[in-house]
């Protein structure tokens, strides 16, 4: 965490210096204009609010038809993968605090000598060992919401939803200059017609769920199956002496169905999800007056022998399972060659079953790969050809996840095969082993984009392995040169919307390094000084970092280019967090860890959503140019 | 963190249900009533704020001459024994987060072949491997009162100070009942006569500094050395080539006296710590007329080869040395058998030199150590007698502090040895060497309390030779059993006033751990039935934890006695958080690291302050009775 640079101030430091506002806001012919309006306040318009609201330049509008933040939500599932962005965005510690941390799943299947009831058939640690530094966790969404909230009311624009205004329609005028995008909102709770309000954007981005009315407004549909099964989903205050009351467990009954047991955070309370029995083709949920008590009494019967006397319902509801995938999350046309203006994300673009915890995980990680994206074109950094790369990327990702929910939703529904020969039952054991199979998937990390003109090739991969290009910057432990402070080096890269660059040193060239620095800080095809704007820190734009393989105490400081010391701010002070050395303590070390060639060494190109965009030579200046030449726009 | 207990609630689970306030305020005859009356909010002031503030039945004033909170403290070091107190009230974390860590300290000393060049001679880590999970750290005094300030604000009973208000004299009238302390205070910015408040307090705490006018008023002095050496202190933004400048430093040069650096949070902030000539006696520090420009000159020439260039003074003062201490800190009068009413704490009853970062945590950790006292007489649970263990224990906690503090200062006055037969310099090797030593005392870690009403003796310390009668409890990792958590054992002490009985299995009486919960539930002469209030959870004044040596996987279920499952609350809630196994996983294990007896087990006693009163055989139920029995009042 790094502040004082511009001088002392005292107070928060997570309180960002507050922009000058009548920079910001502009008005024109009495419309609202801005440069991007958010509709939905939900786990995907939240994450790209905040990404916005830390550049003091952009103007960003987020409107919601609640009147109020959310108080209750039904997600809680948080991925490793989306804890890492969390901590990007300054607040993964707080969700670390006060979340239920999944450490196992255990599997209960009918006993074999009893069938009429349950035991224990299997155990298995969640999340893999040395697969994120963060742990599997369960909070309510409205907290997740809450910390997204407090991170754009302390940025530098203080960025605030606007409640109570519901979309109505758009229209793209792209004769109509700067911002084509025109977007009418209704005022809730007045039904004058003058209460409807106009806003312009540069562009307008649809988190509003799966009945979407921005989606609807591009006449996209989303195309999947119609729902078969219902669940349904409670969470409760509850006396019972199921020995595994505080672990996730997949409970399989010989005859009374399935339950899921996600245990909540605070200790207490726990979530359950209820197998229902299945619909007749066509039924409506909502008709079938489906009772609480209902719920409660099929979760009993399940458990047996075990009891489950629920206290308190503090919240409950029931669903129909339905994979649903629209086919592009933008309102470009393929072969028009112009870029898209209108975006949706989340549940706007897929819906599925919520068992496996996917969703807020794959929204929220939808909008982290817009949010960058939008703010460099807006900020004249990018091409607006990147945009196309957000429905490219993201709807693969989705679809992968629905055929993921298919197949688990189908095993997890599925009769517990009770004798050999059985054909329809799902042998628990097999289920337990697609569950483990997955788990690099649900954990989120399994993404991994396609090259593009954002993501390159695997030809260097060799040079470090673990690296994969086009997965996320996966983590590992180092040494801070200056103060010898063990830090996770993934953690340097914040939701800044800059590109970072990690050169590791090889023990076979040990100049490697000051050569980048050379060729980043004096060559005239250097991209630092290229796409640096004039009078920004040098690294504004992309953020050098390095991490030797000497120990901290045998690095000498006259080893290190100034371009690793880097003066910035109104004084000039001399920024001491670019270099690292490797941990010598804490097992294996980061060359280790990630399969880094330690002769040769490698340069890896993070982009601003943590992803890997390149691994290169250290000496593949041409390479490492050309990449940012792709998209970047030089500077006057 | 648990929450949701006594139902759902939504929001912020670190914000307490508020206390019915109505049930709180009690005014007597015009002037307001109050259980404790604490002055001043500093460090000490505000622990013991906080502290009491988790009571919803006590009634706490705490008032500042000051007119707001502070902006910009002084103080700075944070020992590893400070974040474990600050882990008890729940932002350790957050101290983390924005704090330096100091992980190494180098020395500094003439280089010998070029004497007016200062060179390395050594480099040494900051605290020994294992001596706390926390780091040591260093943060500006003022955002640690924003912790304690916002812990008080989120408490039952909301505890906000009154500022404006200095302390002007009290009185003490055992005869006036149940509030027998009288004291005054004016309100500041208004002259008239009116403007004297009186407080009646059962309580008064005077932790208002080293000029404490409550000291003054109980006519106690602070004894000892007259200052004879002056120190500047200045918190600068500088660019400096020193190597070091992100370390904490110390640095003698040949002949132009010693700094000390100290890198503040933020990454660019450093402090310096610079010495000045000599005092003649009894010449006052403000009588000289030291200038910032001055102090900066002094840092330059002793820093000498390398360069500071001071681009901006957050804050700067000069000070003299002097260690100076008071004979009690309560107003209790040798062999009157009457308890105190009165007590002092923190720099009102000792001063020393700031260097070697001990002031605000010692401060802190005397009202840390008086607050659980006061609350539980406050309540009724235990007798006043033990408010006077609280000047016996602190006093000479503060002895051993003012003796380091003279020796510690007098070596990094000291001229640096420059040649053998200098018998008046001081080796720098020595000064490391001293420093090393002292490493556990500067940590906070080497408290250790004397026998007496509230600590035994160590007749059993042989069962747990980690766990130190009289020291503070040593946090571990351990797996919790319902969820398979990894956690610290330590961190379920939060400061909520209550003792903590951890029972660890020994492997020769498996059935041990049964029959003490037997013993403790169900026998007459057990102190959790006679001491816990009708109505109240069975653990709301001695919690029980036990600690099994198998595996969370081996361990079943129905080897659990109920009192390690209890119920709890308005709906009988079982408490899951009662039961841990052995870490099987991060090396070596809690038996392991604090020396447990593996076969016989025991049972070690923890006060609300988190230090062990007791370690004892798990059969020695008498010896556990008799231990309550010293000190708490059973309940009607």
């Amino acid at each position: 965490m790094q502040f004082h640079l511009n001088g002392f101030r005292t107070g928060d430091p997570s309180v960002k210096v507050a922009a000058d506002r009548s920079a910001l806001v502009r008005n024109a012919g009495g419309g609202t204009e801005v440069d991007v309006l958010i509709v939905g306040c939900g786990p995907a318009g939240l994450t790209l609010a905040a990404q916005l609201a830390a550049f003091s330049d952009i103007r960003t509008m987020i409107v919601d038809q609640k009147t109020g933040p959310l108080r209750l939500g039904q997600a809680d599932g948080i991925a490793c993968r989306t804890m890492e962005m969390f901590q990007a965005f300054g607040f993964a510690e707080k969700v670390e605090k006060e979340a239920y941390w999944v450490n196992e799943t255990t599997f209960w299947k009918p006993d074999p000598d009893r069938p009429e009831h349950i035991a224990r058939s299997g155990r298995i640690q969640d999340t893999e060992d040395g697969l994120s530094e963060f742990p599997h966790v369960i909070l309510n969404q409205a907290r997740i919401h809450d910390f997204f909230l407090e991170t754009m009311r302390n940025a530098p624009s203080r960025l605030e939803p606007t409640y109570g205004r519901r979309f109505l329609d758009l229209t793209v005028d792209e004769s109509a200059g700067d911002h084509p995008v025109i977007v009418r909102l209704s005022r809730l709770g007045d039904s004058q017609t003058d209460a409807v309000e106009s806003v312009k954007a540069r562009y307008v981005v649809g988190c509003d769920g799966a009945r979407s009315a921005v989606r609807q407004s591009l006449g996209k549909p989303l195309k999947g199956d119609s729902a078969n099964q219902a669940w349904g989903v409670m969470d409760v205050l509850a006396v019972s002496d199921f020995p595994d009351i505080r672990f996730k467990a997949a409970i399989h009954s010989a005859n009374e169905g399935s339950v899921l047991i996600i245990p909540r955070e605070g200790g207490y309370l726990v979530r359950l999800y209820i197998e229902l029995d299945k619909l007749n083709e066509n039924e409506r949920v909502t008709s079938r007056n489906i009772t609480a008590e209902q719920l409660i009494a099929a979760a009993q019967r399940i458990l047996h022998p075990y009891t489950l006397d629920v206290k308190e319902i503090a919240w409950w509801s029931v669903y129909e399972i339905g994979q649903r995938l629209c086919d592009r999350f933008d309102d470009a046309v393929e072969g028009s060659g112009k870029p898209p203006r209108v975006f949706i994300a989340g549940d706007a673009c897929h819906t599925h079953s919520p068992k496996a915890g996917q969703g807020m995980n794959v929204s929220m990680q939808d909008s982290f790969n817009l949010g960058w994206k939008l703010a460099s074109v807006i900020h004249g950094l990018a091409d607006e050809r990147i945009l196309a790369t957000y429905s490219e990327e993201r709807q693969a990702v989705a679809m992968e996840l629905i055929d993921f929910d298919r197949e688990f939703a189908k095993m997890f529904s599925a009769r517990p095969k009770t004798k050999e020969g059985d054909e329809e039952g799902i042998d628990p054991a097999e289920f337990q082993r697609y569950f483990v199979k997955q788990g690099r998937f649900t954990a989120g990390t399994a993404t991994c984009y396609a090259p593009s003109l954002l993501t390159g090739s695997t030809t260097h991969q060799d040079l470090a392995q673990g690296f994969g290009v086009g997965t996320r910057f996966h983590s590992a432990p180092v040494i801070r040169y200056a103060d010898a402070k063990p830090v996770e080096l993934g953690h340097t890269v914040d939701a800044d919307g800059r590109f970072r660059l990690f050169a590791f040193e090889g023990t076979g060239e040990r100049e490697a390094i000051r050569q980048l620095c050379d060729y980043l800080a004096n060559d005239a095809a250097s991209p630092v000084l290229r796409y640096t704007p004039q009078g920004a820190d040098i690294d504004s734009v992309i953020d050098l970092r390095a991490v030797f393989q000497s120990g901290h105490r045998e690095l000498e400081r006259d080893r290190l280019h100034p371009l690793l010391l880097p003066q910035k701010g109104r004084y000039g002070l001399i920024d001491h967090e670019k270099v690292f050395c490797r941990d010598l303590k804490r097992g294996r070390d980061i060359f280790d860890l990630r399969r880094i060639d330690r002769k040769r060494g490698c340069l890896v190109v993070v982009r601003p959503d943590q992803y890997i965009a390149q691994v290169l030579p250290l000496d593949a200046f041409d390479a490492l140019a050309a990449y940012f030449d792709g998209f970047l726009v030089a500077r006057g």
